[in-house]
C-alpha cells in the first residue's frame, strides 16, 4: 500500500507504485458495484462537494453515485464559469465550500491547474475532474484500471491513442499513467492536432494510420469535438473520419485482440465506425462501470483509508 | 400476487391483474407516507437513474422522493433534448446510465416509445415516466388508486375525462386503465380534441357537457395547455371555460357524490373553477400523494419484489 | 427550552428566550459538523423541501447539507418566478409539494411575507430561507451565534452594520436579532441606502464611517450588489469603496478586537479590502460553518424537536 497523497490532482506526479495502488483499491470496490446492495459505509458521514466551474454530467454523476456508494453526504455546487472573473473569487468560493465542513472537493474547471491552486489553501482533499486541456487524472486511471483488468498487465503494451491529442486533458493524463506503466504509446491523428512536441513525453508520434494501428494491443480513440469548430486544424468531419476513423477495413489490419476503447460520448460514423462500438472488441461502456470503481478509490484513498482495510 | 414484468412501459399491455397488483402493493407503500419515520430499506444500496430528457419536475421530485423512501440511491440525470439527434445517441446515453449499475432507468422522453426503445437493449429495469402523447402508466395508476380507495372499486363506476384528450399522454393511459377495469369511459371536450376515435378504446365520446356530467362517479379535468397555443384547436381560454370548464352551475347538476380530479397543475378558472378545486369533492392533493405511493410500487415490483414480502 | 413554534418565518416576531434556545441548540449541533461522522439520526425519514423560487446556490446548499447531516431526505424544488403570475399558483405548488408528504418546506422567494403566506394554509413547518427585502433569518441568527462565540454574550455590545440597509433582508433580520438580544446597533453607508427611518427600529443611524467604526464591536459589512445597478443609489463603485470600503486605514482606527463579518459573497476591493477580509479578526468563514449548525437548529426545532434531547 504505497498511497499516502491528501489530493488526487494530476497523474503526473504519481510514482507507478502510487497508481497501482488505486488500481488496486478500485479492484476492491469493484465488486462493490456488483452486489446486491451496493454500498459500503467506508465514508459514512463525509461530505463531498462535486463543485463544477465547467458543466459536465457524466463525471459528475459517476462522481455523485461514487460518493454515495461509499455512504458519504454528496452535495452539487455548479458554478457559472463567467461569475469568476479574478482568482481570489474562486479562492473565496472554495474556501466557502470547505467551510461547510467538506472532507473532499471534487473540482472540474476549465482552468488549466485550478486544482493545484485549490490545493495550496483548502484543507480539504482535492480531485481534479478534469482541468482545462490540462488532465483528467481520473479517466486515466480508468483506462489503465479496464486495460489492466483485460490484458492482465500494462507493461511492454502497445497502446494507440487516436485523435485531438493537442488539446486533450484525457490524452496528456493517459499518456503519464502508461508511459509510468511501462507501455508503449503510439499517438496518431492530423499532424495540426499530433505535433512532434508529445515525443517529449516518450511517446512515438505518426500521421499513417496504418503504421498507428499495425502493432497496438489497444486502441484509444478520442472524441473529435466538432461542436468546437476548429476548423483551422481539419478540414471537415467526412475528411476525418476518412483518415482516421476507425472503421472495419482499418480493423482488420489490427492485431486480432485488440482492445478498443473511447471515453465518451462517441461520434458514431466520425472517429469510430458504430459496428465497431458495438463489436466484442469494444469495452466503452465497461469503461465507464469501472469509472465508478476508480472514483470510489480515489475519494476513498485521498481521505485516508487504506485498501488493506477493505 | 401477479406482477412478473421487468418494466413498467404502459398501461396498454398490462391485465387488470397486474394493474391490481400494483394498487395492493401501493396500498402497502401509503402506509409508510404516513408513519413517523417514512422510510423502508426496501431498495436499499439499489441504484434509480432519473433520466429526464424532457423537463418535469413534478414527476421527477415524485420519482425522487419514491425511491429515496425505499433507501434506494438517486441520481437526477437530465438531458437537453437538443442533444440527440440520432436515435444511436439515446442508446448510447441510456447504455451508459445502465453501465453505471443502474437497477432502475425512470424515463421520461418527448418521444412515444422511447421507454419501450430502452428496454429492447438494456438490462436495467424501465420505468416510462411519460413517452410524448403516447402513455404516462404511473399518473393512470395513481389516478385509479384514489379512485379505488374513494368508492371501493372501479368495475361499473362511469368516469368522464374532460378536455385535451388528443394530445394527453394522461388521457391515453387513463382510459387503458380504466377500461381493463371495467369502468365506462366518458370522453368529453372540443370535437378538434376529442375526435370519435376514441370510441375505438371502448369509451364514449360526447361534446356535451351536460350529457358528459349527468351520470358520472368521477369527473377527471385534464389540463388545457394553453401555453402551446393551439389556435387551430379551440377558439380562445375564455370560449374553453364558458365551454368546457368546470363551473359551479355545471357542477350543481353532478351526482352529489362524483369525486372531482386533476393531474395538475391546473389552471384555475380555466379547466376548472378555483372554488371547485378547492371544495370537498376534490381529490386532487391525494392524488398526489398517492403518486408517490404508486411509484414506490412500481419501482418495487419491477425490480423482482414481491407485495407478500412487504 | 422555550421554542414552541411551528414554523421559522422571521426575527420580528420571536422573544429574546426564543432566539436564544435557537442558538444554544445550534451550539449541539456545531459539535456534529467537528465530528468524524458528521451526521445524526434527529430527523431519520423525514422529508424536507428546498423550495427556491428565487436561485440561491449557497443557502441552498446550506439546507441541503443540514438537512442530510439531520439524515433527513431533501429534495430541491427550484421553480422559475416567471410561471407563478398569481398567488393562488404559488399556494397551488405549495400544497403540491405539502402532499408528497413533505414534512418542512424551506422557501425562498423574491416577495416579502411569501413564507408567512404558506404558513396560513399548509400543516408542513415552514421555514424562511429568504423573502424579497424583507427577513433572513437564519442568516441573521448565523451571525449572533458567530458573535456570541466570539464575544460571550450580545446584551451590551456595539455592532456596526454598513452597506446597503435600505434594500438588505439580511440588515433587516440582523436588526431585530441584535435588538432584541440587547447589542446596540449602528448603521451606516450612504444616506440612500441607510435612511433616518431605520431610528424607528431602535438603531443609530450615521453616515460618517469614523463615528461608525470607533466604538464597534462588531462590524458588519453587507455586500453592494453593484450587479443590480443601482445608478440612483451611489455614484460609483469606485466612490463607494472609497467613502465606504473597510480599508486598512480605517480598520486601524477600530477596536483591536472588533470582529469582522460579512454574508457573502465579498466583493472585495468594493466594501471590504482583500488584506482584511484575510486577517485574523475577519470570522466570514465561520459563519459559513456556523450557518450548517444553525440551520440543523431551526429544521430540529420546528419539527417538534427538543435541545434537551440532544
Amino acid at each position: 500500500m504505497s498511497w499516502h497523497r491528501k489530493h488526487l490532482l494530476d497523474i503526473e506526479s504519481l510514482s507507478a507504485e502510487e497508481i497501482t495502488a488505486v488500481l488496486d483499491t478500485a479492484r476492491e470496490f469493484k465488486a462493490v458495484g456488483e452486489r446486491d446492495i451496493k454500498k459500503v459505509p467506508a465514508l459514512q458521514g463525509k461530505t463531498v462537494v462535486n463543485f463544477f466551474v465547467e458543466p459536465s454530467t457524466r463525471t459528475r454523476v459517476s462522481f455523485e453515485l461514487s460518493a454515495k456508494r461509499l455512504s458519504a453526504d454528496i452535495i452539487n455546487f455548479a458554478a457559472d464559469a463567467s461569475s469568476f472573473k479574478k482568482g481570489e473569487t474562486l479562492k473565496d468560493t472554495a474556501r466557502n465550500l470547505e467551510a461547510l465542513n467538506a472532507d473532499i472537493i471534487v473540482i472540474r474547471h476549465k482552468a488549466a491547474g485550478a486544482p493545484h491552486f485549490l490545493a495550496r489553501f483548502l484543507n480539504a482533499h482535492v480531485v481534479n475532474a478534469g482541468d482545462g486541456a490540462h488532465e483528467h487524472p481520473t479517466q486515466a486511471l480508468l483506462d489503465v484500471f479496464t486495460i489492466r483488468e483485460k490484458k492482465g498487465a500494462i507493461a511492454g503494451l502497445n497502446v494507440t491513442i487516436l485523435g485531438d491529442i493537442l488539446y486533450s486533458r484525457v490524452a496528456r493524463s493517459a499518456i503519464w499513467c502508461l508511459r509510468k506503466l511501462g507501455a508503449n504509446v503510439t499517438l496518431c491523428g492530423p499532424s495540426t492536432l499530433v505535433p512532434r512536441i508529445f515525443e517529449q513525453m516518450g511517446c512515438r508520434v505518426t500521421h499513417d494510420m496504418d503504421d498507428a494501428l499495425a502493432e497496438a494491443d489497444v486502441i484509444n480513440l478520442l472524441r473529435i469535438q466538432h461542436e468546437r469548430q476548429r476548423k483551422t486544424m481539419f478540414p471537415s468531419i467526412g475528411e476525418y473520419a476518412s483518415l482516421f476513423g476507425l472503421n472495419r477495413a482499418r480493423l482488420a489490419k489490427t492485431k486480432p485482440d485488440a482492445l478498443i476503447m473511447h471515453p465518451g460520448p462517441m461520434n458514431r460514423g466520425v472517429e469510430i465506425e458504430s459496428e465497431i462500438a458495438d463489436g466484442e472488441r469494444a469495452v466503452i461502456l465497461e469503461q465507464v462501470t469501472n469509472g465508478i470503481a476508480v472514483r470510489m478509490a480515489a475519494l476513498y484513498l485521498v481521505n485516508g483509508g487504506k485498501q488493506e482495510d477493505l
